[in-house]
């Protein structure tokens, strides 16, 4: 039984917003996290080879290891051993995993607020204590040093996420390294999920392993291969921890789809497919950050990368999900309420995915901006 | 930090036939509970169908959750509401959210040994106490009403598993509804895991919901329909649990691939193409029950259902593993140590999977046959 375990609101949206397609009215999905392009190209491909020629059993893409290994020394130059890289359904088992294998119930495991909001919810039903740092727009809704430094008593644990849901922030190079360093100084164990890696705005973001060999760390193929559906994500384990976490995840999870494994290993060299993407997501930015501060939403966290913005709606309502509902109903735009992110400040903050056409992004704006000036009192 | 976490040791087997067969060598896969067949044609023919129509999301599907409903109906004349089944990446999951949802750290569940080995491994992941019901041969390794009343005191949980693995035994009708009858008076609440449903040898089985309709259930796509690598199961929960389990299962798991759940949905209608899967079974089956004996191995579990023979090897060793080990070198033929499934008795113990091609069987049985006869005192 666990106690503590909140629904995601913003499945509640997206059911409101899938039973008014099914009335016929026009929907834009920008509330959840996911990509609206598919795999790249070469990977369905490959994927088709595969169906015809396996039977695919339960495996581990031992070149799909080796390939991500390689991802660590081209992106970050990072070496990591394939050994300690663990092949999971997605990133969320992934979390599963990396807090099982190295945290006990009771201990305590720190994380930013505004976060995703898994993080404290497994976090609890794994019977651990979130202790949720509140990071306002002073420290750009992210983790500081200063304030991990400042948190008593010392958590054993820290959960990093740089680009962040729900706000895209990145936590700058220098602060990265002496987060790692406090927690080195106070014995305080780092997880750091690097799911929207390879989403920047603002040039290139390293990996924790950089500052922290110690770390364990998540990513996923779900975000920059736009494959959410394919159910694919990895975990690295630092070499002390590979046996144990190797068990637990014999146990706990087996391995995940051969088919995903296969298709995930090509798209890994689809440099150009997903760079398309990308250019895709920074002409979604752009309109979004011209057109929402003139429609009153210019309080906005700082969107470096992924693909959300999180901006502050307190001058039109204290209760955000019953403002994204009302949105939806009027506009046909599902964004998802800043209550799933930040359960003290949330209620006046709402995310926009902007993983969707520019087409659909334009569109969104061109029915929401009447909406929001309606309520604007001038 | 997890204890009692015991890593598969067939995992150690399969990796050495592999190795073997790196070399050259001639192997015969017998160590892992999965088919050599694939999917049904017709599934593959729509994941091909859907691999070029939809970007694949997250994504859970409702005409699968009412066609799995249907299959209760069908198959065990039970009502399932589709609203209580949720959808997960293969069976491993699905357990790791049923005890999550239903039990505390510290509760006890009970469960057969021998068994499978995640049974107790997750268990202790989680931080509950395995409660392990030693079953011999006198109750055909299986467990009975009266075993679980003897219980002192009362588990929180019990584990059923009927057909079960390592065994394939199953639990006669009459005393699954005694078993629930005594859970029932107790206060234990019951998760039975019919992953071996439709794999029966000797008549229908009947679904725990016709005796419990408070029971969890377990399933999955990896056995009966044949598609372990694509990474799809459910767990049934009753009414009252739904709310909480779907809370959870978006925080631990999100969606299961969308392919295999396009695909399993089509799977599910393929009745020739599974029972033509189970006459081989059948035959292998038979194969086994009249080489086994002659060779020194007489003493079975009563192979009922599932796709294992599991055997006494106490006449010829103390070690299960070492056992296995020099079969696989002498022979090629990999096949798993009773450890895995029994860490009390199980080093007299190795379990066959005949989940092969019958000419992969006559090939296997060929080669062990002489094996034996050399390490036989007449």
């Amino acid at each position: 039984m666990t106690s503590g375990v909140e629904p995601f609101r913003a499945i509640g949206i997206s059911r409101l917003a899938h039973a008014l397609k099914a009335q016929g009215r026009s929907v834009i999905h920008m509330e959840f996290g996911q990509p609206s392009t598919g795999a790249p190209p070469a990977a369905i491909a490959r994927a088709h080879a595969v169906l015809d020629a396996e039977a695919m059993g339960y495996w581990e893409s031992a070149p799909l290891k080796d390939r991500i290994a390689r991802l660590y020394a081209d992106r970050y130059g990072v070496t990591v051993d394939p050994d300690g890289i663990l092949l999971t359904c997605g990133a969320s088992p992934a979390l599963v995993l990396a807090l099982s294998a190295r945290f006990k119930p009771g201990e305590r495991i720190a994380m930013a607020r505004p976060g995703y909001v898994a993080y404290r919810n497994t976090v609890r039903a794994l019977h651990m204590t979130a202790v949720e740092i509140d990071c306002g727009p002073d420290v750009r809704f992210q983790l500081t040093a200063a304030a991990i430094a400042a948190l008593d008593p010392a958590p054993q644990g820290l959960i990093v996420a740089s680009p962040a849901n729900p706000t895209g922030t990145i936590i700058a190079d220098q602060e990265l390294a002496a987060i790692a360093e406090v927690c080195r100084g106070r014995g305080i164990a780092i997880l750091s999920d690097e799911i929207y890696h390879g989403l920047s705005y603002v040039g290139p973001v390293p990996s924790m392993l950089a500052f922290d060999p110690q770390a364990a760390v998540i990513n996923s193929f779900s975000k920059y291969w736009s494959m959410a559906g394919w159910r694919l994500g990895w975990l690295i384990v630092p070499p002390d921890q590979v046996a144990a976490a190797r068990a637990l995840i014999g146990n706990l999870f087996l391995t995940p789809p051969s088919l995903a494994q296969h298709a995930g290993l090509v798209a890994m060299d689809q440099h150009e497919v997903l760079e398309g993407h990308l250019d895709v997501y920074r002409r979604n930015r752009a309109l979004l950050l011209e057109a929402l501060p003139r429609m009153g939403l210019g309080r906005i966290a700082p969107p470096d990368g992924a693909f959300y913005v999180y901006a502050d709606i307190g001058r039109f309502s204290d209760d955000s999900l019953a403002f994204c509902e009302a949105l939806l109903r009027d506009t046909g735009v599902a964004t998802a309420p800043g209550v799933d992110f930040d359960p003290v400040h949330g209620h006046r903050f709402m995310r926009f995915s902007f993983a969707v056409s520019t087409t659909e992004v334009q569109e969104a704006l061109s029915r929401i901006e009447p909406w929001f000036a309606a309520r604007t009192t001038p």
